[in-house]
């Protein structure tokens, strides 16, 4: 047998209504849907090639040959694959983020997502959106949402194989000129991860009255952004983000994310709309901010946060498309 | 008639459960029971004179003249006294704090406390501890508290007149050497006071699950706190601060208090104590920290907490004794 190689390629997504605990850990179904935004511009491209000549993975991730341990949820990820495809075959797996790893900028969404696509191709699968989106959530649960195009939505699901939890397109990225400024103020690594996070999640006191709420706060999001009603969104967002970290901060161990210059930035975006200048803030698991505005004011946001104390850096990210095979 | 006149004097006082949101309003009946340490050093000293040649009440707050319209809170206070004395006589009110007003060094508390132990002896009734805490509750729901002395309880009660809402004492000064070491990150006035905050606090669609979990809250801290165990006391109290502040970020609109140099505090607070010294911080309705240690480690905490960025001055407080009257 030969090699059989692919290259996949997704954008990371900043969720507007997140997705924090599971109702099925090693199948990753979350507790509550979630609704989100790919963000163009800030993506992995991966490359798999199923090599008979290999007797175990081999994943380089930034050009760096990665530890069995650390390999050892993208080769799980690839078992799914190879079972789906009654493949026996290793693989080389080569992947490189465009944007920092690991400080609340969904590098796992996607990192997954390509990892999906270009493994599912070079295994000689052809698996549709749908089916896409499940298998991505398997390895990383925001990766299912970072499949389909523009605005995104993720729905749990009922079943408890996880048949009916995927993500799927509410808007293309052409809907609704947004931007996203992501105030970098620390890249470091964070000391618990998502995963470890999710987890958490049940043993706050808060956790079940914010899931018992989330519809709520979906459906009043998701009319916003087809509305286009930036007001109504950012409340809805904002009021989303905070909601999260109190479930965060209140589990047992509590779970600090937030830095002093990500209330800075919290306080900002708040004067900044008080003030007529369209911007909300939303905070992944980590301690940047997204202050997400609109694509004509996004170089003025921009500026105002890197002059803002404790603002490393800045990306700008508009809406951006689904994951896609690449040809070489 | 003559003019009669008296002085009453009460501590502040940092609250360990806290109390955010009312089941009636009017009468400061609170949603959930609290616990609390009386701050010994920071009082405030009032002295209500009724004198039949006013035609109003006056009101001086730290030696200025205050507005009918800030003067209408005192003046209500007064009332309720006036109507258990059947006097019709207005009064002069001279009330003095030691500490800055108005930034989560509970100034309300102290100050009606002191006011209802003044008023009460000055119109000629003989009340009870309980009668003072159940009409000082009505002034300022957290001036329930600073009656007793040391460490304290109150109690939401269920009867509608609020009869059986008042604060007792759990334990004496004495029982425990705590610390009170007071982080000021911003003596500015708040935004929004706590008694609009307490009507706010029923719109987070977290705010009935804080209430159910409140008991259990108490419960740990009391336990704690009786069996002066230090760790276990700082756990709870974290969390009901926490706790309390997701609800406030959670209301409509949200109520942001943490500064950055609030956060800071937090996490040092967090941090020393990961490294052994018993330290932990809980917040009121203000960017100010009270950083909670044991007296032995109260001048290393100061020092800590001086030396932050942010971090204006530390006050230190004691466990402090119950309101009482002057002679003079």
């Amino acid at each position: 047998m030969q090699i059989r190689k692919a290259t996949g390629f997704a954008n990371s997504n900043i969720a507007f209504i997140k997705y924090w605990g599971n109702r099925d850990h090693a199948l990753r179904l979350p507790v509550n849907d979630s609704l989100s935004m790919n963000l163009d511009g800030l993506h992995t491209r991966t490359t798999v090639a199923f090599d008979p000549s290999l007797t175990a993975d081999v994943v380089a991730l930034g050009g760096q040959i990665q530890s069995p341990e650390s390999s050892k949820r993208v080769s799980d990820h690839l078992d799914r694959v190879r079972a789906l495809a009654g493949l026996k075959t290793f693989a080389r797996v080569e992947s490189e983020n465009n944007f920092p790893t690991g400080a609340g900028i969904a590098s796992s969404a996607s990192g997954f997502a390509a990892l999906t696509v270009a493994a599912g191709a070079a295994a000689g699968l052809a698996l549709s959106e749908r089916e896409l989106s499940i298998l991505a959530r398997q390895g990383s649960g925001s990766a299912s949402r970072s499949i389909p195009s523009g605005f995104v939505e993720w729905k749990t699901g009922s079943n408890p194989d996880g048949r009916d939890s995927f993500a799927f397109s509410v808007a293309a990225p052409d809907h609704w000129a947004l931007a996203d400024c992501i105030a970098i103020v620390s890249s470091a690594h964070k000391e618990v991860g998502s995963t470890g996070g999710h987890a958490l999640a049940r043993t706050s006191p808060l956790q079940q009255a914010r899931i018992e709420d989330a519809p709520r706060r979906l459906n009043l999001c998701r009319e916003a952004l087809l509305a286009r009603d930036f007001e109504k969104f950012a409340e809805a967002v904002e009021e989303d983000s905070t909601m999260m970290h109190a479930i965060m901060m209140t589990s047992r161990p509590p779970l600090y994310y937030w830095l002093p210059p990500t209330l800075a930035v919290m306080d900002a975006a708040r004067k900044w709309r008080a003030n007529g200048l369209p911007a909300c803030f939303t905070i992944d698991a980590g301690p940047n901010v997204h202050v997400l505005t609109l694509a004509a004011h996004a170089s003025d946001v921009a500026s105002r946060l890197r002059a803002l104390p404790g603002v490393q850096n800045v990306l700008v990210a508009a809406p951006g498309g689904g994951a896609s095979l690449i040809n070489e």
